[in-house]
This record gives C-alpha cells, sequence and structure tokens, in this order.
C-alpha cells in the first residue's frame, strides 16, 4: 500500500524499533503535537480494560493532549496494578523527554494480553523517538502499531469551516479480536481544525458508532480498543457554522469509514469483505442484532469463504438471532441477485450467479425482512484457514 | 466405534440407502414401537423452524407415538408449504405402510436447508424399511442420520423401576450448527418403561436443559433440533415411587449426557473436547453466559486447538460477556494447573504446564468468578482448519 499525505500542520511523529515484537519491526510509535490540541477519546466495552486504556481516560477528563505513545507487542492488559504502573511510567518517560506535562500523554498499547510491558526497552526508545520526530512520521506510526494486520492503514480528508482549510489523518490498526463496541483496537485521528471539546467528542461517538461498532471480524471485543482524536487548532479557523460542522462530521466519518473497512478488509486470514445489510427490520435494534448475528456466524464466514450462497445458513442464524421475523416473509441478495424470495430459495440459476459474484473480493448481502422501516450494515469478512493458521500460533 | 447393544423390548428398527446423501450411504432410518407409546418432544428454539419440527410438534400434541422416520441428506427448512406438505407425505407413508395412524409417526430431518426432499426416492425406501425392521435395526439408523457426523452415537441405560427392569437407549447426530436452545440436531431416546406423560416431557426437558443446552460447537442453533422421547411401557412395571423417578432422571441424564459429549467430541473439525466451567458466579445466567460466550469465542477456540493457554483470551471474552465480574477476582484453571490467579497470569512454568495438559484430547477451563456461588458448564470443542474445509465446502 502507498503511503498518503499523511501530514497535518503542528504535529509531528516518529516510529522506532524497540524490541517488543519479534524481529526486526518497528512497534513503537510516538505522535507529538506542537501546540495542546482538544482531545477525545472512544475505549472498549470491554469490562476487562487494559491499563493504557484506564490511563487514556483518566489524562482525558480535562479535554487535553499533547502526544500520543503507542507500542505494539504487548498489550498492557491483565497486567494488574504493575501494569497501569508501566503506563504511567510509559506517559511520564514521554512528558519529561518533550518537557510536557504526563496528564498529557496518552498511552495506547496492542498485542498479547497479560504479559508486563518490557520497560527497559521502551526506556530506552523513548529518547530516539523524540529526537526523530518529523512532519512526515506518521505513516510509519501507523506501521509500528500493526500486529497481525498486513497492511499499514491510512486516511485523510481536506475540508474547510470558519473561514479556513483543515485536514484530518487517521491511522489504525486490527486484524484480529475485532467487534468493538465503543472503538476499534487503535485508531488515532490528528486534525488542524479549532473545535470546541464537547463537539469533538460528540462527533467522535456519533462517528465511531457508524463505523468501527459496525464491523467484525471473529465477533471478540478487544481489552484495547481505543480511538483517540487530537484536534491542535493550528487551521487558526474562526467559529464553524452548521455547515462546517456537516462537513467535519462527514469528513470524519469518512475517514473513520475508511479505517473500518480496510480493518475488515485485512481482518485474519481474510480474503473477503461483505457488507451485510437488513431492512425494513421492525427496530433499529433488530435491524443491527439481524446483521451482527449473520455477520459472526462461522457457518455463514465459511460459506462466504467457499464462494457459496448459502443462504439456508443466513435463515438459520437470523431465526436464532432473537429479532422479529416471518419465515415467509425473508429476501435475500447477493449484490444484485435475488437468491432468496419468501423465504424460499429462488433455484439453481440464481445460485449459480450469486457464486459468481462471490469469487470477487467484495460484495454485499442484503436480507429485507420486510417487517418495518429500520436498517442496519455491518462489515465482516470470511473465516479461512488461514485464520485458524494465526490465532492457534499466535503466541508459539 | 462398536455398536453397543441397542435393543430396547417392543422397539425395531432399519435403515436404507435412498440415495439422499451423496454416494452410498444409509440415509433414512425407521423405528417403530409395536405398541402405543407415551411420547414427548423438545425442538429447536430456532425462529425458523424445519417443516418436520412443525409436524412433530402436532402430533405429540396427542402424546403419543408409533414410529418415527428419520433422514439425512436433506433438512426440509426452508421450503414453505410444500415442504410441509413433504413432511406429512413422509408420515403418511410410513403410517399406511404399517397400517398406523399418520398422526401417531414423528418426522426427523438434517441436512442441507433450502432444498426440497426427493420424495419419489423416499417414497421408494419405506417399503423396503417396514421388510427390514428387526430389533438390531436401533445402531443402523443412529448411521443413516449422520451428515458430517464421523462416528454413530447411541448409549444405553439400564434400571429398574415400580418392581421391573427397563431399557432406556438413545441415538443422536451432531457434528456443526450445534448451538441447542432446546434439544439437539437429531436424538431419538426410546425405552420401554411405563409411565405418565406428564412426567416424561418434565423429565426430558430437564435432561435437555442439562445436556444437551450445555454444548456448542459452533453457536449456529439449527433449524432442525429435535429430541424424541418414546416409552412403550412394554416393561410392566408398576407406579414408580421417587426413588425409581430419580432413577429414571439419572438414567435419562446420563444416556443425553453420552450423546452431548458425543456430539461435540464429533464437532466439525474438532480435535479437542473442552470442559468450561464457571464457579462462583453471581447468578444462574451470569454462569451460563460466561460459559457460553467462553465456548463460542472464535479466539478460544483456536488457541485450544493450538495448545496454547492464552487466558488473556478467556478473560476478554468474559470481559465482553456483560455479566458481574471483578477483573483481580478471576481465577483460571486448565484442569488441576491454575494459569490465573487474581485476575494475573501464574508465570510460565504454569503455562508450561497447561500447556502440555492440552496436547490431551480432553481436558476442563475452570473459570473462578469469586462473585458468588452460581456454577454452570459447557462442553465445546476447537475451531480448527478442518472446520473451515469441511463447512467452506459443504454443499459443493
Amino acid at each position: 500500500m502507498e503511503d498518503v499525505d499523511c501530514r497535518v500542520p503542528g504535529f509531528k511523529a516518529a516510529a522506532a524499533v524497540a524490541g517488543l515484537k519479534k524481529g526486526d519491526a518497528l512497534d513503537v510509535g510516538l505522535i507529538v503535537s506542537e501546540t495542546e490540541a482538544v482531545a477525545a477519546g472512544v475505549f472498549t466495552t470491554n469490562q476487562v480494560r487494559a491499563a493504557p486504556v484506564i490511563l487514556c481516560e483518566r489524562h482525558l477528563e480535562k479535554g487535553k493532549a499533547r502526544a500520543i505513545i503507542a507500542n505494539a507487542g504487548g498489550a498492557n492488559a491483565c497486567t494488574g496494578a504493575a501494569g497501569f504502573e508501566d503506563a504511567c511510567r510509559t506517559a511520564q518517560l514521554v512528558a519529561e523527554t518533550l518537557n510536557i506535562g504526563s496528564g498529557e500523554v496518552m498511552v495506547a498499547s496492542t498485542g498479547v494480553i497479560g504479559q508486563r510491558l518490557n520497560m527497559a526497552r521502551i526506556e530506552k526508545a523513548v529518547p530516539v523517538l523524540a529526537k526523530d520526530l518529523s512532519a512526515e512520521g506518521i505513516p510509519q506510526v501507523a506501521r509500528a502499531i500493526m500486529t497481525t494486520d498486513s497492511f499499514p492503514k491510512m486516511s485523510r480528508f481536506d475540508g474547510e469551516g470558519g473561514g479556513k482549510s483543515y485536514r484530518i489523518v487517521g491511522i489504525a490498526k486490527g486484524a484480529g479480536m475485532i467487534m468493538p463496541q465503543m472503538a476499534t483496537m487503535l485508531c488515532f485521528l490528528l486534525t488542524d481544525i479549532h473545535m470546541e471539546r464537547g463537539d469533538l467528542r460528540r462527533i467522535l461517538a456519533a462517528s465511531a458508532e457508524a463505523t468501527f461498532n459496525r464491523i467484525t471480524v471473529d465477533g471478540d471485543t478487544s481489552t484495547n480498543d481505543t480511538a483517540l482524536i487530537l484536534a491542535n487548532g493550528l487551521a487558526g479557523n474562526g467559529p464553524l457554522s452548521a455547515e462546517d460542522m456537516d462537513m467535519f462530521t462527514g469528513g470524519l466519518r469518512q475517514v473513520m469509514g475508511d479505517l473500518a473497512r480496510m480493518i475488515v478488509q485485512d481482518g485474519e486470514g481474510a480474503t473477503k469483505l461483505v457488507r451485510i445489510e437488513v431492512t425494513h427490520a421492525a427496530s433499529p435494534s433488530d435491524a443491527r442484532r439481524a446483521a451482527r448475528t449473520v455477520a459472526n456466524s462461522s457457518l455463514v464466514k465459511t460459506a462466504v469463504y467457499g464462494q457459496d450462497p448459502n443462504w439456508g445458513r443466513i435463515m438459520a442464524a437470523l431465526g436464532r438471532s432473537g429479532i422479529e421475523m416471518v419465515e415467509e416473509q425473508v429476501d435475500i441478495w447477493v449484490d444484485q441477485v435475488r437468491i432468496v424470495e419468501g423465504g424460499l430459495g429462488k433455484g439453481a440459476e440464481a445460485e449459480k450467479e450469486a457464486s459468481r459474484i462471490m469469487t470477487g473480493k467484495e460484495f454485499g448481502l442484503t436480507i429485507d425482512l420486510h417487517q418495518g422501516s429500520h436498517t442496519d450494515t455491518v462489515l465482516t469478512c470470511d473465516l479461512t484457514h488461514e485464520y485458524v493458521s494465526i490465532n492457534a500460533d499466535y503466541r508459539t
């Protein structure tokens, strides 16, 4: 993947090889804002929360941030009080090196759960990171936070508001343990817009709901899900009109949507990206539950891998999802090909055509329940031999 | 697997090759009771219910049965009114051939969802089945109902009650789309005890709750789950004392527990059987939800396949399960080896020992939540390359 231009006025970044991952890969990254940035975050709803998640929430109470330090090679989750100390110490190391307050440093970690971080290596890496900071460094951080990801994930939006142009850049990592409930694994969003903290929080949360909370790789919600946004105001814009807010909201959603999509595309072992759309559900929660149940069904996901429009498995998933439905009213499409009408198969020809579509890397499954007026969409991927290989061998 | 002695006084059975499955395998079976048997059943909670499930429920309203006809090679689910007609016609064919009422015939089907049964082949098979009926035929029926099962599943209990000895025999099929909510795929239980219908129903439902409703292979609940029991009374026993009832309840639970265990053992692609036990949960529903969430986690199941005591994934699954928990109070054991104490890993030596245990074909994961007094257990298996192969290629 080609690096997109990820520069944002006032932000610098660097990545380094600390030795936390196996091999010689980038595994720690630092992003710094020249000026104090307005900051907001959304985090995992998992009750088991990693130390850096707890620390970030605490530091975000003031709504300000100057830096993000992130590492792969260890999630710093289920590490108890000592793990929390490690996260605090990491923030402190960055603060001392950059001469900022440690409460202005956000910390994010990803990797194996239940192992302490190698603090000696992080201690060594921080000064190196600080020395290497540059406006061009953000794509390197996208690389440093990769675990089983096969490509770095970045996206950009250029907008205008309050009389000035501004930019939003986002980077993320994903791949496995992906069924975000409030955010995804790790996502950092940087913008030079000037915006009130309350607005930033609200827009971030709504956008996460529409993007990261609509994807699944394996139905497992991580302990470390973190999406942070830093807005440093260097665009110098004045007050934002309603239209300006709409553009920013749309832009942020585009960036987060891009990243969410890349996370599923790069789902562990995934070969196909599937957009599960449920229409005419009786309620918003029915629409979401139906889409999510189908999106997480191992039988549907293996059928997708096998390029088999095995709609009986979709019907069975709907039937166990607990939604309001009438079997005889369900229609199912693979892209534009209807394979089920009124709960019954449309026959061999339709399935053959659907099967042909499913040889592609990306397609939609649309399920029309004919119960009401609500729609929801979840992105998912297939369940493959490679997923099993990756996750049977992950720690060994 | 050696056939156990599956004879039950007054029951005869036969199986045949109707040509519904690919190849030359037994795919239709018939079980007949010489006399009218008291009958009860439990069925899938999936809202999408196969035609034979709907028919069985209707026929069971009278609480009597004389015969069960079962086929593999087609689930007769999502087949609409025509599919329901097929199920009725199947019952009628059996009734005419045996000269009994068609309301006394139970019908069960398993296989691909959404395809009509080949009725011409069933019509041809019924007289062959009727001609071949014998007291030794039950194991053949256990073979005929196999789909992706790798071995036939049967179990037996010999008891005494009301002054007479009696027998309970059960056969079942399982393998995939297994997370029963009321029963498993197909299970037929035969006994010569004499028992009131109300007692039989109550004991069957309770036993299903404790056995089939405590297993999962892939978290997908089938459209065809059916467990039927026929008690023909030929043991000639008198009224059953409380102790007699306890013995029968225990015996039935043993038979159903055996079959449930075999279903997980033979889970599609499974190489390991894992007993997930959650103790000291705050409520019965918490205990069950925690056990089921861990048992269905793709990440836990692949770690089991990889013989990796990756307890971080267990903690993450608990954390997203929605139960009451305190991370710092969780203990986790692999058999007798504690790998987590107070939410923290016990270190490399314990994990090494746990990993050694996990090389075996069967072990327990015990999770102590220290929140209350409730316990639950779910049987699960690993998620393997073979599961993906089976389910990516199932219809093709």
